[in-house]
């Protein structure tokens, strides 16, 4: 590894210039300034994205995981229905760690960045055992509305974007030791953000309430649920389930970089928006106590708890669950 | 350690409501939102601590950890003259950490935050072996001007604030084994954060260049030359040295949280600021091309080079140092 100063003078040239009008300072300063347009609220988010927990090096490229810490910070902007301003990377590297990795790590995280015209503005190094990247995703909205987790009102209809599942059914896959090409299952190795159809719900005012589907969905609407003070009902024969996946995993699975969306029952939903197909899976109810808030009815009318099985960062990760 | 959701409902419980007007929307959804106050630009830095590197458990009570990890954050939005808006954490721990470590930990950094009204507005979580703390900050500066590292000029006065290497001499009876309670040593366990320095400085427009001395006066005087492109002299006896540390300390040891910065020679400089002494150490130079860009004129009235031996993060930490 390169000693520290050189190490950051290398990202520092690797990040190029970018977001001109917006990054007043990048890189080489105690602080990065930024200038947000008038009339826009500021988005902030962080993810934390840690080695054998979020990725492991023996089944991701360096460039997929890049690219993969990137996506989940693009993504939580994506379901605000913000525009991404700048984006900070903090990274924690042994001095055992190839550069070779670290370079091709950054490429992943530039080549992304650059495609959403995400200007690198800044971060941190550190020494650490385990690789460490956290990720700080800065985005703007004009200042009314945002996309909230808390605007689903009962009678509403649940949505999802894409297929789901995909990026868990390789997962399985590499556990049970298999090699995966990352060119053959891209929605694992490099999901894309709907950074486009997230805008694109909150221009149009379709979304009541949004999340991104980064922890599966039964995780994920029951978060919804939780602050939108409602419970949900969804169909297990509307899931649209990858055709690598299973039910269980398009349920439970996360990581597709997908969002669910609630809307108004007489919203007029286009079946795809920026060329992905958009799927009712189900409706909003009001809440009712003591019951679990997301159930499920199965394919023979069976109505279920449906328990939030997806990701949990304590007590299991990557390597263990 | 609670289960990753419970542990964030707590984080968020003991974080409280605060920012209001500024925070529209803190914990709870994919993004925060936040309200840049009009014709102001925005701040933002990230610090990456890591168990073994920025602290160790058996030094640092955990709400010295806490308190140091936020005052770095706080620290850099001090030296661009910058009022604190919100502060994000990431915060990796492995399950076998006691909650109650993470519970002193947070009301270290939250007494810190609360005392600059500084909202906690998000963050993340993930499991990790070593103890891994990102804070991102993020302040506000009006439109026009912020004190950069790239401001200093030739003939300019360089100065300090408080003493220098008292926050290094506990360090170094710590590795030498010795107990070193926290109340005795605050300057290194709850180092002070000069906000309000750095804003007066800031608003009467006396400082051209302004960096926080996280890394030591030898690094980071050498940073401030390099993006003035200018090269700087200073006296060793005008070092304002910590009563109980060393000039060597003085000069090398960071993390005391003060501030350095240049000012036009005719420039009226306070002797104390915010209560905190002022004191001119040395003169910015024009640059010499392949000499060392800070050089030390020592008592005996020799001048030197002096070698940039502050804090480098690889190859060295904590432990090794």
């Amino acid at each position: 590894l390169l000693p520290e100063r050189q190490f950051i003078e290398r990202i520092r040239r690797l990040a190029g210039k970018g977001g001109r009008g917006r990054v007043i300072r990048g890189i080489g300063d105690d602080c990065a300034i930024l200038q947000v347009p008038q009339g826009r609220q500021l988005l902030a988010t962080t993810d934390l994205c840690v080695e054998n927990v979020h990725f492991r090096r023996k089944w991701h490229p360096a460039r997929s995981a890049g690219h993969r810490c990137l996506a989940r910070g693009l993504s939580d902007i994506a379901a605000m229905g913000g525009d991404p301003l700048a984006c900070f990377l903090s990274l924690g590297v042994s001095q055992e760690l190839p550069q070779g990795w670290v370079d091709e790590f950054l490429r992943g995280f530039l080549d992304l960045a650059r495609r959403y015209r995400v200007p690198l503005a800044g971060g941190d190094t550190s020494a650490a055992q385990q690789i460490t990247a956290d990720i700080l995703l800065l985005g703007t909205i004009p200042s009314n509305p945002a996309v909230l987790r808390s605007g689903a009102r009962p009678g509403e209809q649940i949505f999802v974007t894409g297929k789901l599942g995909g990026s868990a059914a390789v997962l399985k896959r590499l556990y049970a030791g298999e090699k995966v090409g990352s060119g053959a299952a891209r929605n694992h190795f490099y999901p894309e953000p709907r950074l486009e159809i997230g805008r694109q719900l909150r221009q149009a005012k379709l979304a009541t309430a949004m999340i991104d589907l980064s922890d599966g969905l039964s995780v994920d609407l029951a978060h919804v649920c939780r602050e939108s003070r409602v419970s949900a009902l969804i169909e297990a024969s509307a899931i649209p389930v990858a055709s690598s996946a299973t039910l269980d995993l398009g349920l439970h699975g996360g990581e597709d970089c997908e969002l669910m969306f609630t809307a108004r029952p007489g919203a007029k939903m286009p079946g795809r928006i920026a060329g992905v197909p958009i799927t009712l899976i189900g409706k909003i109810e009001s809440r009712s106590s003591g019951r679990f808030p997301v159930q499920i009815r199965d394919k023979q009318g069976h109505i279920k708890t449906l328990e939030a099985r997806g990701w949990q960062h304590f007590g299991k990760n990557i390597t263990s669950r």
